[in-house]
Protein backbone atom coordinates (compact mmCIF):
# COMPACT_ATOMS: atom_id res chain seq x y z
CA UNK A 1 0.00 0.00 0.00
CA UNK A 2 1.11 3.63 -0.61
CA UNK A 3 0.13 6.25 1.53
CA UNK A 4 0.51 9.90 0.99
CA UNK A 5 0.60 13.09 3.71
CA UNK A 6 0.44 15.95 2.03
CA UNK A 7 -1.03 19.71 2.18
CA UNK A 8 0.41 23.05 4.24
CA UNK A 9 -0.62 22.02 7.93
CA UNK A 10 1.23 20.65 10.11
CA UNK A 11 1.50 16.68 11.02
CA UNK A 12 2.48 15.20 8.31
CA UNK A 13 6.50 14.04 9.33
CA UNK A 14 5.05 13.27 12.71
CA UNK A 15 1.68 11.31 11.38
CA UNK A 16 4.69 9.23 9.76
CA UNK A 17 6.65 9.13 12.85
CA UNK A 18 3.28 7.77 14.97
CA UNK A 19 2.95 4.70 11.96
CA UNK A 20 6.27 3.67 12.40
CA UNK A 21 6.00 3.44 16.57
CA UNK A 22 2.81 1.32 15.44
CA UNK A 23 4.10 -0.77 13.07
CA UNK A 24 7.31 -1.19 15.44
CA UNK A 25 4.99 -1.70 18.30
CA UNK A 26 3.52 -4.58 16.50
CA UNK A 27 6.92 -6.26 15.97
CA UNK A 28 7.84 -4.89 12.04
CA UNK A 29 10.74 -3.42 10.87
CA UNK A 30 10.78 -0.07 10.02
CA UNK A 31 13.04 2.04 7.47
CA UNK A 32 12.74 6.29 7.60
CA UNK A 33 14.66 7.90 5.53
CA UNK A 34 14.82 11.96 5.28
CA UNK A 35 14.80 13.60 2.16
CA UNK A 36 16.19 17.40 2.35
CA UNK A 37 16.36 17.19 5.95
CA UNK A 38 19.83 16.45 8.00
CA UNK A 39 19.79 18.73 11.39
CA UNK A 40 19.05 17.27 14.40
CA UNK A 41 15.42 16.82 15.03
CA UNK A 42 14.84 15.60 18.47
CA UNK A 43 12.61 12.58 17.54
CA UNK A 44 16.21 10.95 16.86
CA UNK A 45 17.28 10.76 20.29
CA UNK A 46 13.77 8.60 20.86
CA UNK A 47 13.84 6.90 17.61
CA UNK A 48 17.54 5.41 17.88
CA UNK A 49 16.28 3.97 21.15
CA UNK A 50 14.00 2.18 19.40
CA UNK A 51 15.09 -1.46 18.26
CA UNK A 52 13.40 -2.01 14.92
CA UNK A 53 13.77 1.38 13.75
CA UNK A 54 16.16 2.24 11.42
CA UNK A 55 16.46 6.01 10.31
CA UNK A 56 18.87 7.80 8.04
CA UNK A 57 19.45 11.46 6.69
CA UNK A 58 19.86 12.76 3.18
CA UNK A 59 19.96 16.55 3.45
CA UNK A 60 22.39 19.01 4.20
CA UNK A 61 21.95 20.77 8.16
CA UNK A 62 20.47 24.25 6.27
CA UNK A 63 17.30 24.08 4.29
CA UNK A 64 17.37 24.85 0.34
CA UNK A 65 16.41 28.44 0.40
CA UNK A 66 16.84 29.63 -3.28
CA UNK A 67 18.49 26.92 -5.90
CA UNK A 68 19.38 23.29 -4.54
CA UNK A 69 23.47 22.74 -5.01
CA UNK A 70 24.92 19.95 -6.28
CA UNK A 71 25.28 18.44 -3.17
CA UNK A 72 21.52 18.26 -2.56
CA UNK A 73 20.84 16.24 -5.64
CA UNK A 74 23.68 13.76 -4.66
CA UNK A 75 22.09 13.31 -0.92
CA UNK A 76 18.47 13.24 -2.24
CA UNK A 77 19.62 10.31 -5.24
CA UNK A 78 21.44 8.52 -2.34
CA UNK A 79 18.63 8.64 -0.63
CA UNK A 80 16.38 7.07 -3.20
CA UNK A 81 19.36 4.44 -3.89
CA UNK A 82 18.51 3.25 0.05
CA UNK A 83 14.85 3.80 -0.20
CA UNK A 84 14.97 1.18 -3.19
CA UNK A 85 17.37 -1.08 -0.88
CA UNK A 86 15.06 -0.80 2.03
CA UNK A 87 11.34 -1.55 -0.22
CA UNK A 88 13.09 -4.91 -1.73
CA UNK A 89 15.00 -6.20 2.05
CA UNK A 90 12.71 -8.40 2.83
CA UNK A 91 13.41 -6.94 6.21
CA UNK A 92 11.21 -4.00 6.30
CA UNK A 93 7.35 -3.66 6.28
CA UNK A 94 7.25 -0.20 6.35
CA UNK A 95 9.81 2.33 4.74
CA UNK A 96 9.07 6.05 5.35
CA UNK A 97 10.05 8.12 2.44
CA UNK A 98 10.00 11.81 5.17
CA UNK A 99 9.70 14.95 2.89
CA UNK A 100 10.25 12.77 -0.21
CA UNK A 101 7.52 15.21 -2.30
CA UNK A 102 9.79 18.50 -0.87
CA UNK A 103 12.18 16.61 -3.39
CA UNK A 104 10.35 16.17 -5.85
CA UNK A 105 8.88 19.85 -6.63
CA UNK A 106 12.62 20.90 -6.12
CA UNK A 107 13.36 18.37 -8.72
CA UNK A 108 16.39 16.54 -6.59
CA UNK A 109 15.08 13.79 -7.37
CA UNK A 110 13.27 11.97 -10.56
CA UNK A 111 9.68 11.49 -11.03
CA UNK A 112 9.87 9.15 -13.02
CA UNK A 113 12.38 7.10 -11.01
CA UNK A 114 10.32 7.71 -8.20
CA UNK A 115 6.62 6.19 -9.81
CA UNK A 116 8.68 3.40 -11.47
CA UNK A 117 10.02 2.20 -7.79
CA UNK A 118 6.65 2.90 -6.28
CA UNK A 119 4.90 0.63 -8.75
CA UNK A 120 7.41 -2.23 -8.84
CA UNK A 121 7.45 -2.43 -4.84
CA UNK A 122 6.07 -5.74 -3.52
CA UNK A 123 2.35 -5.38 -2.25
CA UNK A 124 3.36 -6.24 1.21
CA UNK A 125 4.99 -3.18 1.71
CA UNK A 126 3.79 0.06 3.40
CA UNK A 127 5.34 2.63 1.29
CA UNK A 128 4.34 6.46 2.99
CA UNK A 129 5.37 10.08 1.54
CA UNK A 130 5.56 12.39 3.22
CA UNK A 131 5.70 16.37 2.44
CA UNK A 132 3.82 18.98 0.71
CA UNK A 133 3.52 19.24 -2.96
CA UNK A 134 2.76 15.64 -3.63
CA UNK A 135 2.85 15.61 -7.70
CA UNK A 136 -0.52 14.53 -8.93
CA UNK A 137 1.03 11.57 -10.25
CA UNK A 138 2.32 10.26 -7.20
CA UNK A 139 -1.47 10.66 -5.72
CA UNK A 140 -3.02 8.92 -8.59
CA UNK A 141 -1.22 5.52 -7.60
CA UNK A 142 -1.32 5.79 -3.88
CA UNK A 143 -3.78 3.60 -2.52
CA UNK A 144 -4.59 6.36 0.69
CA UNK A 145 -3.75 10.20 0.68
CA UNK A 146 -4.35 12.36 3.84
CA UNK A 147 -3.80 16.16 2.97
CA UNK A 148 -3.07 18.12 5.93
CA UNK A 149 -4.90 21.61 5.76
CA UNK A 150 -3.75 24.61 7.98
CA UNK A 151 -6.89 26.26 9.49
CA UNK A 152 -4.81 27.82 11.87
CA UNK A 153 -1.32 28.15 12.85
CA UNK A 154 0.79 29.71 15.58
CA UNK A 155 3.91 30.99 13.94
CA UNK A 156 1.29 33.44 12.02
CA UNK A 157 1.36 34.91 16.00
CA UNK A 158 4.67 34.91 15.48
CA UNK A 159 6.04 31.79 17.22
CA UNK A 160 8.86 30.22 15.80
CA UNK A 161 9.71 26.19 16.06
CA UNK A 162 10.28 25.31 19.30
CA UNK A 163 12.72 22.35 19.86
CA UNK A 164 10.80 19.29 21.20
CA UNK A 165 7.39 20.85 19.30
CA UNK A 166 8.40 21.65 15.97
CA UNK A 167 11.89 19.83 15.77
CA UNK B 1 -0.52 26.11 22.94
CA UNK B 2 -2.90 24.10 22.14
CA UNK B 3 -3.15 22.61 18.77
CA UNK B 4 -5.88 20.14 17.54
CA UNK B 5 -5.79 17.91 14.49
CA UNK B 6 -9.27 17.16 13.54
CA UNK B 7 -10.90 16.15 9.92
CA UNK B 8 -12.04 12.98 8.71
CA UNK B 9 -8.37 11.55 7.19
CA UNK B 10 -6.22 9.42 8.38
CA UNK B 11 -3.25 10.74 10.67
CA UNK B 12 -5.03 12.37 13.50
CA UNK B 13 -3.49 9.83 16.51
CA UNK B 14 -0.61 9.18 14.57
CA UNK B 15 0.80 13.02 14.41
CA UNK B 16 -0.25 12.89 17.81
CA UNK B 17 2.33 10.09 18.54
CA UNK B 18 4.94 11.60 16.50
CA UNK B 19 4.56 14.30 18.74
CA UNK B 20 5.33 12.59 21.78
CA UNK B 21 8.16 10.88 20.16
CA UNK B 22 9.58 14.04 19.52
CA UNK B 23 8.86 15.65 22.68
CA UNK B 24 10.07 12.37 24.51
CA UNK B 25 13.79 12.99 22.14
CA UNK B 26 13.74 16.30 23.59
CA UNK B 27 13.92 15.06 27.36
CA UNK B 28 10.53 16.78 27.98
CA UNK B 29 7.58 14.29 29.81
CA UNK B 30 4.88 13.35 27.78
CA UNK B 31 0.77 12.20 28.87
CA UNK B 32 -0.99 10.84 26.79
CA UNK B 33 -4.83 10.02 27.43
CA UNK B 34 -7.03 7.70 25.57
CA UNK B 35 -10.53 8.73 25.40
CA UNK B 36 -13.51 6.29 24.16
CA UNK B 37 -10.33 3.96 23.38
CA UNK B 38 -9.80 0.54 25.57
CA UNK B 39 -8.77 -2.11 23.40
CA UNK B 40 -4.92 -2.80 22.04
CA UNK B 41 -3.16 -0.92 19.54
CA UNK B 42 0.26 -1.88 18.49
CA UNK B 43 2.09 1.60 19.71
CA UNK B 44 0.89 0.96 23.10
CA UNK B 45 3.77 -1.81 23.43
CA UNK B 46 6.02 0.79 22.01
CA UNK B 47 5.44 3.16 23.81
CA UNK B 48 5.61 1.60 27.09
CA UNK B 49 9.27 1.09 26.59
CA UNK B 50 9.75 5.13 26.54
CA UNK B 51 10.61 6.23 29.88
CA UNK B 52 8.97 9.78 29.49
CA UNK B 53 5.89 8.90 28.30
CA UNK B 54 2.60 7.87 30.24
CA UNK B 55 0.01 6.33 28.35
CA UNK B 56 -3.89 5.67 29.44
CA UNK B 57 -6.99 4.76 28.00
CA UNK B 58 -10.46 5.39 29.03
CA UNK B 59 -12.74 3.74 26.91
CA UNK B 60 -14.29 -0.02 26.83
CA UNK B 61 -12.98 -2.56 24.38
CA UNK B 62 -15.24 -2.24 22.34
CA UNK B 63 -16.61 0.84 19.91
CA UNK B 64 -19.42 3.12 20.84
CA UNK B 65 -22.02 2.14 17.88
CA UNK B 66 -25.25 3.65 19.09
CA UNK B 67 -26.36 5.46 22.08
CA UNK B 68 -23.31 5.09 24.88
CA UNK B 69 -23.54 3.33 28.01
CA UNK B 70 -23.30 4.72 31.89
CA UNK B 71 -19.54 2.59 31.45
CA UNK B 72 -18.70 5.37 28.64
CA UNK B 73 -19.57 8.24 30.30
CA UNK B 74 -17.64 7.10 33.91
CA UNK B 75 -14.50 5.82 31.72
CA UNK B 76 -14.85 9.54 29.88
CA UNK B 77 -15.05 11.98 33.13
CA UNK B 78 -11.71 9.90 34.82
CA UNK B 79 -9.92 10.52 31.35
CA UNK B 80 -11.04 14.26 32.06
CA UNK B 81 -10.06 14.22 35.50
CA UNK B 82 -6.72 12.59 34.68
CA UNK B 83 -5.98 15.21 32.11
CA UNK B 84 -6.95 17.97 34.40
CA UNK B 85 -4.27 16.63 36.64
CA UNK B 86 -1.82 15.07 34.55
CA UNK B 87 -1.99 19.41 32.89
CA UNK B 88 -1.62 21.04 36.88
CA UNK B 89 1.43 18.09 36.90
CA UNK B 90 4.40 20.38 36.46
CA UNK B 91 6.08 17.00 35.05
CA UNK B 92 4.18 17.24 32.34
CA UNK B 93 5.10 19.56 29.26
CA UNK B 94 3.33 18.20 26.65
CA UNK B 95 -0.75 16.33 27.17
CA UNK B 96 -1.80 14.67 24.27
CA UNK B 97 -6.11 14.10 24.90
CA UNK B 98 -6.59 11.34 21.88
CA UNK B 99 -9.87 11.31 20.60
CA UNK B 100 -11.14 13.50 22.96
CA UNK B 101 -13.50 15.40 20.45
CA UNK B 102 -15.27 11.93 19.75
CA UNK B 103 -16.06 12.35 23.01
CA UNK B 104 -17.34 15.50 23.27
CA UNK B 105 -19.41 14.82 20.45
CA UNK B 106 -21.00 11.85 22.10
CA UNK B 107 -21.62 14.22 24.75
CA UNK B 108 -19.58 11.97 27.20
CA UNK B 109 -17.97 14.77 29.02
CA UNK B 110 -19.30 18.88 29.47
CA UNK B 111 -17.14 20.85 26.70
CA UNK B 112 -17.55 23.79 29.34
CA UNK B 113 -15.47 22.07 31.25
CA UNK B 114 -12.78 21.32 28.83
CA UNK B 115 -12.91 25.01 27.62
CA UNK B 116 -12.02 25.82 31.51
CA UNK B 117 -9.60 23.54 31.32
CA UNK B 118 -7.59 24.46 28.43
CA UNK B 119 -8.27 28.29 29.08
CA UNK B 120 -6.86 27.85 33.01
CA UNK B 121 -4.03 25.75 31.43
CA UNK B 122 -0.67 27.14 32.21
CA UNK B 123 0.80 28.76 29.54
CA UNK B 124 4.15 26.88 29.16
CA UNK B 125 2.21 23.35 28.27
CA UNK B 126 1.40 22.07 25.17
CA UNK B 127 -1.84 20.36 24.76
CA UNK B 128 -2.87 18.17 21.71
CA UNK B 129 -6.50 17.41 21.30
CA UNK B 130 -7.69 14.70 18.44
CA UNK B 131 -10.80 13.41 16.64
CA UNK B 132 -12.47 13.85 13.89
CA UNK B 133 -15.29 16.51 14.28
CA UNK B 134 -13.47 18.84 16.48
CA UNK B 135 -16.05 21.40 18.01
CA UNK B 136 -16.18 25.05 17.16
CA UNK B 137 -15.40 26.50 20.06
CA UNK B 138 -12.41 24.66 20.35
CA UNK B 139 -10.91 25.41 17.25
CA UNK B 140 -11.68 29.09 18.69
CA UNK B 141 -9.32 28.97 21.49
CA UNK B 142 -6.71 26.67 20.10
CA UNK B 143 -3.22 28.21 18.81
CA UNK B 144 -3.21 25.51 16.05
CA UNK B 145 -5.66 23.87 13.74
CA UNK B 146 -4.94 20.89 11.18
CA UNK B 147 -7.72 19.33 9.48
CA UNK B 148 -6.98 16.36 7.97
CA UNK B 149 -8.92 15.84 4.67
CA UNK B 150 -9.23 12.28 3.84
CA UNK B 151 -8.58 12.84 -0.41
CA UNK B 152 -8.36 8.75 -0.78
CA UNK B 153 -8.99 6.28 1.98
CA UNK B 154 -8.22 1.92 0.87
CA UNK B 155 -10.83 1.43 2.74
CA UNK B 156 -13.19 2.44 0.15
CA UNK B 157 -11.28 -0.55 -2.01
CA UNK B 158 -12.33 -2.96 1.01
CA UNK B 159 -9.26 -3.02 2.73
CA UNK B 160 -10.27 -3.07 6.76
CA UNK B 161 -7.81 -2.20 9.51
CA UNK B 162 -4.34 -4.38 9.86
CA UNK B 163 -2.63 -4.24 12.88
CA UNK B 164 0.54 -2.64 13.10
CA UNK B 165 -0.87 0.02 10.30
CA UNK B 166 -4.09 1.22 11.65
CA UNK B 167 -3.61 -0.37 15.23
Amino acid sequence: MIQVYTGEGKGKTTAALGLAIRASGAGFSVYIGQFVKGRFYSELSAIKKIKNITLEQFGRSCFIRAKPEKKDIELACEGLNKAKEAIRNKKYRLIILDEINIALSLKLISLREVLNILKSAPKNKEIVLTGRCAPLEIIKIADLVSEIKERKHYYKKGIRGRRGIEF
